[in-house]
């Protein structure tokens, strides 16, 4: 390629650039579908976004990692309707995996890629406030539900040039921690940051007609038709509180909330950056 | 106690709140001698002190725990002149450990006693470039010296009346983790800081000239004449690094570092705040 | 007492220093009762509460002082309805009295208690238009009802860290200086200041059923309450001034009003920081 | 004067703004040639200075009017090689005459010249440090020289606008009160804040060749000269202490060091803002 | 003049300029009526304005100029109803005279006229998207009514103690330039910047009963006295656009409006900082 | 190509952005090579370069553009050793042509290009002292040499986010305009603000060893080298001021100049954001 066509491609993102500068985005990124490489992707993607004046903020789960820990220390997981039992012995490795490793690599990897000063920080959702959740069920053990969110901490990060990296655990006004699921989580932070989008990178081009046919991706819908389809039945599985969390992101005053694929390398920065539309985007009223 | 005894102990605490009001103290937690009640201790002492002006650090270390997960994991723990072989897996343990539950428990503990917004924030030194490090010794694995300390992220925190809770593990410039010992790291940042002190909570009384008589406690001493002891041979086992450091720390510009009993409740508000010396005090000159 | 008591008796402060800390409370000081040793203590209790963040406003009086100084160049203190008839010569000598030795008797003695750099700075109402004025009464001379606070001369002042020492003189638009009731005063700029405690010290335990029994003393009240016993007929002398002044406070938005007794030493630091109530207080809602 | 004539002389002042404009002007105003009108027109040309930028702190004196209280409470005013001897309790009347009459009346006057918020503020030596002193001489009481300056008090005041009219009593490290030479104050005082001009405002025309005759006025001398004038025996009484202070402050760093008349009225908005030079100036170096 | 009369001139403009320190005035100047020296008198009006707080922003316009330019490169001015017809050959002379030429030699007088680092500033309505414009009508070519101001370039180059003159070039969301009738313009910039007046500067002294006898002047009026003389026909000529400006900008929230004679050498600076009015005032409501 | 290769060039641009986010970068336009499309492709280039944090200057020249005028005019542009000579009157067109022609074509090409609020603001070198300049020689008339920079005007638009095209006019102390070259202009004004590069968009492609060659490009060298070789005269005509001021840059503390290809669109962003050199490049010391 010559350099002028290069540098047309750089420039044919400049009204994207200056459509996002300033704003904030909300990245969920889920334990499974994410390797080594790939993270090295999403983070060239988060300091270029960062670079170009968008706020960004990684949320981060980690179920399958949780899983493999707790079977080395010779524990069976349990799931009762898609939610981790979650007695004080699984709490403690949950937080250790999420808070311990996760976040920690992330962060290192994101820093592994900067060549100024290191820009990743590592959150867990019970600094200063940031996620006080109340129990949901004595039957679920520690598990919480998100009652509030203090993002005062993420933006004073973000003002300082810095990008926070957050794991999912919250705590009662005790101080006690609590599992919470980071889709929700990453839901109710960017409904808090007034964030003009929350992009959930999964392990799924995004929603499918017929889940087994990438063809049939529906590329946008509005909340009320995504509530329908799940009404109606046909979305399914792990899609479920995923697009569940997009609907309510956009009601509650999100811009847009995507689910993207995040095996493609550099998910996040087509999504933004590109002509090139990438999973499927959810909004509040049918404005495309 | 009547209220006006009361109120008079409040007030003989002025002068030392005048003192060091607006100061930065570090204190090194170390994983050994700490129970859950001790803790809730700790955590209103930095509260109160934090409500006087003072700027604390908590630096943690964790090895029992370590050793305790380790073997949990089936893996032995391995030393070499005192230092963990760390190899990835063993890495990987430390970080969950000193990161994801140590630091976190440290922070519920804190965030537990405040009554309005809850102020404790764990960091690892790995964020925002917190602990650069160097590699020590190949055969040592991952086990670093700190090269670089950038505070400005505890500057910050501390600033907005965020009390940071730091895990000692480092990065090299790649990004790659690293074991620190907390010791020296508490004793890097407080150097780095500036700060007016240095407080090693310990399993001792202090330095005892007899190490079996507590009545030989040892109060205060120059930086000369403890490296004097520590060359004399006279100074023992785990003591060695803690005192090298408080040398190190009042050499490299810190007021006074102390090496206190963190078994007894409140050690940290009776060295700062009232009449009654506690542990063993190491300042540059001998101005006493 | 062992480090450890004193060290609890400074922990349980913890909670009242968090539930006070920024919020502003305003001090009225009568000239009566108060002796040298009791400003000392006063200016030891308003020192401990700047220092964990409270912001104080000093607020004095001093009919005593001025009757004694009027005597002395020969002139006989002359009172209408309980209210000093004040001529031109008159208010010039409560002036000096007030502005010029009152006021800098408590600067000094609390300049007296400061370690570091001393914090206190007399104000007085004409200053920067803290206190403007209207006349009352012709017949009382320069004695003047506050029209209008203009707090933000105290407000910049408790900012940088300074502690106000007013004297209650105003002024109108013209300049001209009046006499205004230090009761009165005080309750204008808690208001204007929107300030979360007013407390009167005075040479009395509080409000008492029977004004000859401490043991009667009724411990809180609500403003209707205590409005119904000063119709009522049952509260006397100089205690209704004050208490007008309590339930006009809460009234006008400020959190608690209190009368305690001012002979105590420290009153003000047990009031504030201990469990021990002490005096009458005065909320707008019965919520205890 | 047509409206045309007044623009000009507006304009011709110009330059001087332009000159003086966020630079500071310390104005020493003695007790004797002061009257009712004359302080109102210093007023004006106080708040026209600072409506140009002019950050104006106002010094004054009080001898005669001291003298005056002491004699009204039955007291002799006793003077060695003119300083007033000054026991506890002239010292109280002392400062309840410079702080509670003298400084309030010159604050009053100030403050009814202002159209919208009073803007003047009465300091003390004694608030937040202004003044520290020593004793001079245990013969003479309460008497002090200023050994320390901490000016960020009347910085702060006029920064927000406001100017601070000053009374020369300082204070020790212990809070007690101490008589200070007015002429003094105000050279330290300038000298600490590092002023553009120091103007002594005084019942005579300036230095005079020949104290009888005006047309003998020196319009300007170096300080070196004056020094040489003082040590030759051809200054005489009064205008020693001031001249000698005017020395000090262009020593000191003080731009220019001026005595003028302040009988006539305007005589500071003369000498700033017109192209009449007035009384005497005192220059480091000959540069004119 | 003795000292002491310039003195108090000096001091009459003290209450004019307590009035207008910290608000902002827009003064429009005409390309007809103003020559070097008045334009120099006016630099110093607009330099002194600025020392005493006033913040001005100058607006010009240059029609004979223009036709003078156009003249000169060998094209005939057209008007349509008193607009200038603007194809882009016209606009880009209007903007070269207005930007290049009219603009320049304001600034460049004003910055002759200061004796510290100059304060002027060209500012074209095209920078920063001061003036936005929409186009009026296709027969007249590039020529625009103000749709939207962003003043927030002027609000901050004076907030810099900068003087920004205006040059009323405005440009379409594409970037395209218009040309802009100044008076509309300054008008519309006034209420954006919600001045405290606007001032436009004539070659008449204001609005006359009989247009050619100057005694008939009319001194002051409403906005809708104003409209109803407008209205009835007995306002004349060029003043009908001025004078419909001064009503929209009185309406506009702007607080008096005045036409003003700028052939009289500091006209400005008596129109606001003496008690001699001059030319017409107008205000919403009868206050006078 | 696909969206990940698009990501990919992204991200390929993400260590430049890295290495230049927050530093200065002045850009000297002449007036010869320009041409309409090229403007825009250099609007983008400065958008986005401001987007990712780039502190961009444009300066520009303009001399075809004047000659142009001038002959409009009927007045014959006359240059003694490549200056031109500069009476009144062709200065007049020099400004009129520079400030309201050419700035105002590149601020109405940037601001047409932003999607936002625009961002482009002219400026003349005349403007708060921007570029005070000497007379050259009598017998060039109006020419001057940069004497003094205050680029705080510029600094000032920068933080705002706005992005300053500057005019080459200068002016002497007494406001008097000035023609100043355009090369040298922007050399000052790069020295002045510590830029970290300069870059001449020339009509050639840089310094060709054989100038009729393009395939003799020399890509770096140094400012001694430079200098070795201009007195070699080895360099030839347009070039030597350019190089010469790509010398004195780099001496006078700017990181590094470049000339290169203006003809080139997006050239600019070329050199800057990637792996593609461009053009000529001078630094102080060999350090490639």
């Amino acid at each position: 390629m010559t350099p002028t066509q290069t540098a047309n491609i750089l420039v044919q993102a400049l009204p994207y650039i200056q459509r996002f500068a300033g704003k904030s985005v909300v990245v969920k990124l889920g334990g499974a579908a994410i390797d080594k490489e790939l993270d090295r992707a999403l983070a060239q993607d988060v300091l270029l976004l960062r670079s170009v004046g968008v706020r960004c903020v990684l949320v981060h789960g980690g179920g399958p990692q949780v899983d493999k820990m707790m079977r080395r220390v010779g524990k069976e997981p349990e799931f009762r309707d898609g939610l981790r039992v979650t007695d004080a012995e699984t709490l403690e490795i949950v937080r250790m995996v999420l808070v311990g490793k996760i976040n920690r690599d992330l962060v290192a990897t994101i820093n592994g890629e900067t060549r100024e000063e290191p820009v990743a920080v590592g959150v867990s959702g019970e600094d200063a406030g940031l996620l006080t959740v109340a129990p949901r069920d004595p039957a679920l053990g520690f598990v919480g539900d998100v009652s509030q969110v203090r993002p005062s901490v993420l933006h004073r990060l973000l003002d300082e040039g810095l990008t926070p990296v957050v794991s999912t655990i919250g705590a009662d006004e005790g101080g006690q921690p609590y599992n919470v699921n980071a889709d929700e989580a990453a839901r109710a932070i960017a409904v808090a940051m007034r964030a003009e989008k929350i992009v959930y990178l999964t392990a799924a081009p995004g929603l499918l007609e017929d889940k087994d046919d990438p063809s049939t991706l529906v590329p946008r819908l509005t909340a009320a038709e995504l509530t329908g389809r799940i009404a109606g039945g046909s979305v399914h599985g792990g899609m479920i509180p995923k697009l569940r969390a997009c609907a309510d992101a956009v009601e509650g005053g999100v811009g847009t909330a995507h689910v993207i694929d995040g095996r493609v390398a550099h998910a996040l920065l087509i999504e933004l950056l590109t002509d090139a539309g990438i999973g499927t985007m959810v909004k509040k009223e049918r404005d495309w």
